[in-house]
């Protein structure tokens, strides 16, 4: 079986479709749940696939740390070793060698890091990162890239995307072909039309089984993210998945889609459940908030998960409120289940033509908020 | 319906039986999950559920100061509050006070305090005690006695005696009858026998639907502890339940079912699982230890919980390397878990008369210790 993605319907620039992957089908637009060390946080792999999430990402920089790329591969795999059959998409490694890592060397064969963890001596090259993927058993990898800088000159912003598709061509000739497996590449170019343009030929012409908006959502604001996608997304093979790297707010995923994105992962709804921030169609609600104290509601009366179907806004109050674990389990459940309600629901939108109007009536509904009784 | 014990067998002074309540049954001998703030902490309801555990614990100390006793009623009550059904024993909340909160005052109508969570005053008295316990609709109560501190005098231990058998009338009395709820009298008195006798008797006399022994596991010592439950079981009403509070280790609860005891409550299950600590057939295990990073095998091959049956121990190990929730989570899972197999096992063999052969057993595979291949 091959790496593919079959677009079923459209509506303006945007596409509901599937991949079809070793691991099993995925429908998009699809938002991927993040998995950094093998576990997407404060949730059992179970608690993540009753969600509806069929997709989830993995951190080559912290898998290969801990516990080590060999390791998992001795352990089966990281869909063995996480219990999560279904497709696991890994990043390269190089955004969290530059965001976490110590001491780093950039060269043009690759870049030299110290562990964030134990200081000890690591390096990326792309040939490294695709083979620590592939030891991960990654159903999609990533190119190794580098993430260009928020703010970078056009001279600065060229020649780092220049570097990222040197690196591009050598990754994709690393990958080894396996039945259902892909590599996609990652179009950089910071917010600058014509390098994004070029990046985005460069890619194609090297080709892959999808392609990847990467170096945004890097303090440039959504209109500036928009407006790059506006100007790549037209550039990229319309028969492949596109995936915007690291994005974002549900508002952020609502643009995109529209744009034509069919991919996201984000930790916004995991490490907002951590914190006591709820997303919901009511919009976003911090519940260590007093007002919560007595609440007697359900988190969001439209959700299904076991938080609001079976406890108070009270209840998380408290939890949060003496620092419990169940907070932030429930919480980070319940988020995790409204981005899966949320792209299910624009899936059904674009399927049925009507996207423009169900992110309007979505919108409407944040806007109007909580309900006051 | 009426809270009642009903024995189905006996094996020595072991008891296997049920107990009848509002809120369902519960099979005897039982071990109690501790649900310190309205939640078995790193758990869902669904979970605690899962492992065969039928009655659980709450700390009325830490309910009547977070969340508050009112406003757990305005939410329908501790079982509506956490998603659990079933019955929950209260403790009187009198343990806590001089274990954790501040600036203790004792006097003979009851004791004040300080919150160690905001310095705040409270008072509990035998009826404050017993109406806070009926806000928070708990199944069983628990009187209010004072837990007599290890090392005492004798002197000492039987004016403490004396004054938890005048607080354990007050609570009987405050106790409002309701169709299957009962209330529960404790025994003190130290390591003294004739004091644990007079305690007894004074329990008896007044009358209550189960009988605690309280004032144990405090430093004296597994054979001090085992000393005072063969001198207190004989002298308690052998139609009631008896119930050995805060306790305890795998081994002690072997012990103490032995010489006549019905029920359990511990925080080690559930503390173990947040530190790494495993209880399993072959013993306790350190999952933080080096050795567990390549080992592939389930933790316990004998148990059907997720950690077991999805995971190996290499995974559960850099789990809690990475200091990932999920560590603790799976882990307080597997533990509670292990109790709850652990005592229906001891159930099985006092209905089958064997209990002696299976504590014998059940040791002897703790000793042998990890399969070393």
């Amino acid at each position: 079986m091959s790496f593919s993605w079959t677009c079923a319907a459209t509506d303006g620039a945007a596409r509901a479709g599937a991949l079809s992957t070793a691991h099993g089908e995925v429908e998009t637009p699809v938002f991927m749940p993040v998995g950094t060390a093998g576990t997407v946080k404060a949730m059992t792999a179970d608690a993540v696939r009753s969600t509806g999430a069929r997709l989830i990402l993995g951190n080559t920089y912290h898998l290969m740390l801990r516990p080590g790329a060999d390791r998992v591969f001795a352990l089966g795999g990281l869909h063995r070793m996480m219990d999560w059959p279904g497709p696991i998409l890994t990043d390269s490694g190089g955004y969290q060698v530059m965001s976490l890592a110590g001491l780093r060397r950039l060269d043009a064969d690759g870049v030299t890091f110290r562990s964030h963890v134990d200081g000890s001596s690591h390096r990326l090259t792309p040939e490294s990162s695709i083979g620590i993927q592939e030891k991960l058993d990654a159903t999609i990898s990533m190119a190794l890239d580098e993430c260009t800088a928020f703010p970078a000159t056009e001279a600065q912003a060229s020649d780092s995307m220049a570097l990222s598709m040197r690196w591009a061509a050598r990754s994709r000739a690393a990958f080894s072909a396996r039945p259902g497996y892909g590599v996609f590449g990652i179009v950089q170019g910071g917010v600058f039309p014509a390098l994004r343009l070029e990046s985005a030929a460069a890619l194609t012409a090297i080709g892959f089984h999808g392609y990847a908006v990467g170096g945004l959502a890097v303090g440039e604001g959504q209109e500036a993210m928009f407006g790059v996608l506006d100007i790549t997304v037209p550039a990229l093979p319309a028969d492949k998945p596109r995936y915007l790297m690291g994005v974002g707010t549900p508002d952020d995923l609502l643009g995109a889609v529209g744009r034509g994105i069919d991919m996201f992962d984000c930790v916004i709804p995991t490490r907002a459940g951590r914190t006591a921030r709820a997303y919901t169609t009511r919009g976003v609600f911090n519940l260590r908030n007093a007002r919560f104290a007595d609440d007697a509601r359900p988190l969001d009366a439209t959700c299904a998960c076991p938080l609001c179907t079976r406890h108070t806004r009270a209840y998380l109050h408290h939890l949060f409120r003496c620092e419990e674990m169940l907070g932030p389990m429930l919480l980070t459940w319940h988020n995790v289940q409204y981005y899966q309600d949320f792209m299910r629901d624009i899936r059904a939108a674009i399927r049925q033509g009507r996207l423009a109007a169900h992110a309007a009536a979505v919108r409407a509904r944040w806007a109007e908020g909580d309900d006051p009784s």
